[in-house]
């Protein structure tokens, strides 16, 4: 084992310290964030900072840098209120990384990366057709992290379009079957192998393996 | 493709809820948390939603609900300033999972669950010596999340702990090479096999894949 220190990571050249930090926190949700301005300009954007924030109500955040290339994104969001949330699936992640691009403000990215804008109705903003997971979000409230002049976008969840088969009885989405990718690092895409889903862990009594062949939800 | 609305949400059972939308977010990295208090009664706590923040300064997140189970974690950070993050691998996934039970203040769950506790020189808080990748962390602000009584942990890299072969020339480490798991859900866990890193995205000009057998760094 070799220890970096604080001095070892500020020595790195900045592309080397973007790299190695950016794998510390393990593997990253692969999303494509979809918002579309008042002019009908639509905008795709890929996250890997999509973080699961609460149940009850349904929240999700992300992180996001209010200058950088993704700042457009933020802009329609906060213009509109609202946003989509479409996992990457792998059919389509080389179109998905292909959206980080700094594309102009005029440029759809769906159009220059080759995927499919379509809307649930009365949605405002688009989703992304090749998903297999997408997810409609208002916006509640960007938190500034002033000590990195970042952003926690949090959101409320108000539709979820997800094919049935992969939900099953308990509520759990098996999005391993729906093709979801992981992100390590700033580009490197992982396919997934359940190794096992584990029972509620209490004390003084070992976790269990679930069987993992429950039928599909029937709600 | 089935549309689940608000209403469709709100109607399932508070546990039915908590799966789904757990898995809304894409897979979520797996780390396990390591705190000591000021008496050095020791803490380890499985967090699913450790975020990149930014890399210089080399910041990380975690969501934490101040009042839930995990609670002595963040009463633990806010005491001593300083935790660790340690990436969850395929060979102690199962104690990882059981650090979630809800033992009493004055039980390790180093010693509960079958890991062990090692410490870098000077620094406060355990790290899990079955881990491949330790994190020392320094506590830089606790920011509320109101709308729905969570909190965003942010904290800055002290040093990390790894593998040296798993660092790569770029900077990248190769964290499927360490055996670091994801998670889906609230307790799904999977092991990872890489589809592809891709080159940094530049407007009309196609990604390509990088090639991944990059020597190890010699920092």
């Amino acid at each position: 084992m070799k220890t970096y220190k604080q001095q070892d990571l500020a020595n790195m050249k900045n592309i080397e310290r973007a790299c190695f930090v950016n794998c510390l926190s393990g593997f990253k949700s692969a999303n494509v964030i979809g918002t579309r301005d008042r002019r009908q300009q639509d905008n795709l954007a890929i996250i890997s900072s999509v973080v699961h924030l609460g149940s009850n109500p349904p929240f999700l955040g992300f992180i996001m840098r209010p200058h950088s290339v993704t700042r457009h994104t933020l802009e329609n969001i906060e213009e509109s209120g609202v946003y989509t949330i479409n996992q990457v699936s792998e059919k389509f992640f080389r179109q998905a990384h292909q959206t980080s691009a700094r594309y102009s403000r005029d440029v759809s990215e769906f159009e220059a990366c080759g995927l499919t804008p379509e809307f649930e109705d009365g949605f405002h903003a688009p989703y992304v057709a090749e998903s297999a997971l997408r997810i409609g979000m208002q916006l509640v409230e960007v938190i500034p992290i002033q000590h990195n002049d970042t952003a926690l976008i949090v959101g409320e969840v108000r539709w979820v379009k997800v094919e049935e088969e992969a939900v099953k009885n308990d509520g759990y989405i098996d999005i391993e079957s729906l093709g979801t990718m992981a992100i390590s690092g700033l580009d490197g895409y992982h396919r997934t192998q359940r190794a096992a889903r584990l029972s509620y862990a209490k004390p003084d009594e070992p976790v269990k393996e679930l069987d993992s062949n429950e039928s599909s939800k029937d709600l």
